[in-house]
């Protein structure tokens, strides 16, 4: 992926959710703004060589989020 | 965090969990294990300055785990 698709990749994730450190972004998301969030950047990507994860938590109860060192990101933490 | 640190932070991982992509891990551990690996980061991190997020979760029943592109990391996936 070339810098030019990674700052738009990452600009484009901004706008959904909040950006954490390196490239991983957090946030409370819709199942519909996620899907937008999806078609946006598969316009961007090229899928036979790019890379992205995502992973969803229904709920935060089963889930626990914790900091070694300190806290990059910005806005509140979602867990 | 020099990059002589980070190639051993991935290599303190490595022997606890899978790499996936770029500085994110994955991998079922246990809750001795993982404080084992936490305490091994220490010693190599500047907590003042670094930052290491980890994510559990205690069940798999309730997060998903979804790729756009190509599957980078090795092994089986845990989700």
């Amino acid at each position: 992926m070339s810098i030019f698709q990674l700052l738009l990749v990452l600009k484009i994730c901004r706008k959904y959710l909040h950006w954490v450190q390196n490239s991983v972004f957090e946030g409370e998301i819709t199942v519909a703004r996620l899907e937008k969030l999806k078609s946006e950047l598969r316009k961007i990507i090229n899928e036979e060589e790019d890379s992205i994860i995502i992973y969803t938590f229904r709920t935060g109860w089963y889930t626990r989020r914790e900091i070694m060192g300190i806290e990059k990101g910005g806005e509140e933490v979602i867990l």
